[in-house]
């Protein structure tokens, strides 16, 4: 049996994604970019907002004409009109003079705040009193002061989220260039393979990880090209990894990893035209046997086949690459950590970066990290864990009660999300 | 001018949303069924794995013939076979024989352990060192230890992510029982809105809400059905909104609770027929101007015109809302809050519960909470903020470097997500 002659450290892995461009863009419209990333940096045509705007109903006026007035010693002002919603304010606003105004009404020319109408008391048509003073630009988002005109509001290579719409659409943006979602192929490998809807005969399992990697796909924003199952044949893999790279723009193998088939696997990636290896192992567990190779222009990813193992290597390494393929900019794998307490001992080996499944709970106003127990191969500990935490290459282990950075691998994490097994 | 008479408390709009029953169900493929909730307990037809397999590659072995074994002192096994992929096992494992054994092989009977091939020397075709003692169990997943037959593996009301596909795969569900994908109606209202192709004239704003509550509603895996605008004419909402309550499952106007509109779209929805008015004002902020009235069996939702306080209300009444709508079952809202220091001061006023944008930063494996600057109506300020802190009812206000619980907003959260403007 042969095992990895070196295997690479994850930084040097993470540079080795680098390597590979982005997909090509495309010019939608917004409505079809959630979730799209930005191919181009878009500047503001126009100020945001387009005039000053009231953020409160009440009265526009010049904040002066407040100053000094208190429950007590009230300012009474002359109302000399309306705004009405949707039209521009002719008026003009002088000292001791105020406009009634609702949230989003247009400032007329001479006020400069708004003061709340909680703040005031209608005397009669034409007089309100004032229990309050208001400072200028109290209650008013002035002319630009959300987007200024000719300003960078979006820089490329960024997630668009309902929020970015909102801007491109408050600024007349209707169409925007983005990322395609990238295609990624699946081929799940392995003469014990069997598809979901059989029966497997003993020694058979199904095929779970194409489910899963599709899945997990699909969630970063990317199109999943399942490509089903091919046996322990290399020239039956060769045949449907050419298939995967005409077909999409990175390929994905799921099981090959494992002694024997590995072999192979790296021999079927070395054949390929205009190929070659670039990692064969990574210093991480789970997922040590993960392969990376180049072809053409394109990646081949090779997974282990154990389902917990290629869903932490999809976190941990896959998707950062799906995501620098989609157009993301960013620190490959960068995501805030959430700081812990680690609930008991976890033993590791030097050498290797360990991922430990934990489970967060909150007690008492403090964020615990339990480390789920049963063995690493088991599905269901992925349904429970909330995320993981990183022991470092050269670190033994970890010690109760110790303070850990928890990478998350769910959102949103929920009090009761888990296994149903914990369940009453 | 009016205003609310009675605002309703944050924990009694959440009892409110309980009346709401969840869309109907439909079975489905696996493959299509990610995001999806679960409209029914799966009970496992089998177990899972179904045999007993290895999760190393290495030498099937009765434990006690390696106990002692060690670099100084190996013990030698006769190795009595290999067991392919795909296969039954069909040789027996006596004391001091191994079987050769890869990642997710069938161990076979009498084995009850496996030897990672790390720790073995071969000597020949027929002889192996051992270097290393393993318990029974070690390296072996059992048969039915991931799932065991006839065990609840799925309760109702769950996410279906990832993982959990992967147990369905494995078990060989081919479908599944889900709820639909809940269709909501998006109304925007207001005199001073257009549609966002057009160039506003001067006191005229582009229609933000519809792009902005689209994205929320997706991210929900729920349907949004945008109805387009609707001036400040009762009769055209009216109509609008018949629309919608045919066409969705749940209808939100935004805009409509301004002073002056608020009044006719309560009347609008009062006069609907079986209609009631459950909640005239929430007892938050920003929020405070939100409606839900029941028209029928479904729910009719008037949200602020000002956007960030939209997504804000969103955020924490209608994202519950819509999942319970969509068949969760959790506790509404229930999500994992995230520890961190607060870095300066935030007054409040008592009496309603206030929302307090703030932008995560880990500083020396510390996290910080840090206040988004800006005011609140500026949109920007919900691209920079990564979170949410409340300050309770009974609060006037939180001091610097307090601890406080971060409701996420977006995730994942990235070290440099944020607005353009803060950037080089």
């Amino acid at each position: 049996m042969s095992s990895f002659l070196q295997v690479t450290d994850l930084q040097d892995v993470y540079g080795r994604i680098g390597e590979f461009g982005a997909v090509s863009t495309e010019r939608l419209p917004i409505e079809s970019c959630l979730g799209r990333i930005t191919a181009e940096a878009v500047v503001s045509p126009e100020d945001l907002p387009p005039f000053s705007r009231a953020t409160m109903d009440g009265f526009a006026v010049r904040a002066m004409s407040t100053f000094g007035a208190s429950e007590a010693n009230p300012a009474y002002l002359t109302v000399v009109g309306d705004v009405a919603m949707g039209e521009t304010a002719p008026m003009q606003v002088g000292p001791g003079q105020a406009v009634r105004i609702a949230t989003g009404g247009m400032i007329p020319e001479g006020a400069d705040s708004v003061v709340m109408v909680e703040h005031t008391e209608t005397v009669d048509n034409t007089m309100v009193e004032v229990f309050s003073s208001v400072a200028p630009g109290q209650n008013v988002i002035e002319k630009g002061e959300d987007v200024a005109k000719s300003g960078l509001f979006l820089p490329p290579g960024k997630r668009l989220r309902p929020q970015e719409l909102g801007i491109l659409a408050a600024l007349g943006q209707r169409k925007v260039t983005v990322y395609r979602r990238p295609v990624v192929a699946v081929i799940s490998t392995g003469d014990e393979i069997v598809p979901i809807e059989t029966k497997p005969a003993t020694g058979q399992i199904r095929d779970v990880n194409t489910y899963t990697l599709c899945g997990l796909i699909r969630n970063l924003g990317a199109e999943p090209l399942p490509l089903g199952i091919v046996g322990d044949e290399p020239r039956a893999l060769r045949e449907r990894l050419l298939e995967g790279l005409r077909q999409s723009d990175t390929v994905m193998i799921s099981g090959g990893s494992s002694v024997g088939t590995r072999d192979y696997t790296v021999q079927v990636l070395s054949d390929l035209p205009d190929s070659a290896i670039l990692v064969q192992g990574i210093s991480i567990r789970p997922g040590k046997p993960t392969i990376l190779a180049r072809c053409g222009t394109k990646a081949v990813w090779g997974l282990p086949g154990q389902v917990t193992s290629a869903m932490v290597v999809f976190d941990r390494v896959i998707a950062p690459f799906v995501e620098a393929l989609a157009g993301m900019r960013h620190g490959t794998g960068a995501v805030l950590k959430i700081p812990a307490r680690l609930t008991r001992n976890v033993p590791s080996a030097q050498g290797r970066i360990d991922y430990v499944r934990v489970r967060l709970r909150m007690e008492e106003g403090e964020l615990t990290a339990e480390p789920v127990l049963g063995k690493s191969g088991l599905l269901r500990t992925m349904i429970i864990a909330d995320g993981l935490v990183e022991i470092g290459v050269n670190d033994e282990g970890l010690d109760e009660n110790s303070s850990v950075l928890v990478i998350p691998l769910t959102w949103p994490i929920r009090p009761e999300t888990g296994w149903s097994g914990d369940m009453p």
